[in-house]
């Protein structure tokens, strides 16, 4: 006899190992940014208190400031109904979830004449990450 | 001489031909839910003003509400940095945007103790979808 694997929450099989993870500005509730974790950036986000992501490109866990300092304190964890997707309600340190410096990586809006440019620009990323 | 596809926004490409939408409440900035939309959906949403997203377990494009009425309005779009997931502002009818009955889909959070539903039920899904 066989029995399934227990599903886990939130259920990392669902997106092949890794979820989307959403953060909210925990005060003003503001989006500011959506990556992925994979069940280990989950399990150090949870442990330490920091958001932690796994960043597709570089293919590494994504501890969310750690060039910049930007980092996200956690002050809540919630997942949605199908456990495959999560929230979190975070407190932007510096200001701006953004690498390109606005607060939230939302700053664009679609318009009928285009994309318009309504986020608040916090830093220069010049500045803050050196010129490249 | 090759000339590379011009890059859309949002860059659907990037998705395999489907990105992560976010819907937040316009007016109180909760996140409500989130789902994925393709080209299509996209397009159908930014011309009637309604939520349409791509269902993936059913392969198909998913009107928001069209089973139970609530129907999210559509009050504002918004692409990332990366242009490769979108936000929108909505109104939601009906007061809750989870199968579940719950205003949101984000009603639990991961405490110390395990889950504890933190979320408000609208609405009893026998009676809105019938049982089944």
């Amino acid at each position: 006899m066989s029995h399934p694997a227990p599903r886990t929450i939130p259920d990392f099989d669902k997106g092949q190992g890794m979820l989307p993870a959403i953060a909210q500005d925990a005060a003003t509730g503001e989006v500011l940014m959506m990556a992925y974790m994979n069940p280990e950036s989950y399990a150090e986000t949870l442990a330490t208190g920091r958001a932690v992501y796994f960043s597709r490109s570089r293919n590494k866990l994504w501890r969310k400031g750690e060039e910049s300092g930007h980092v996200q304190l956690v002050r809540g964890v919630y997942v949605d109904c199908d456990a495959d997707t999560i929230l979190l309600k975070v407190e932007q340190l510096g200001g701006a979830a953004c690498h390109e410096g606005y607060k939230s990586c939302f700053f664009r809006q679609v318009t009928p004449d285009g994309l318009q440019v309504v986020g608040e620009r916090v830093f220069d990323p010049a500045q803050v990450y050196g010129k490249k």
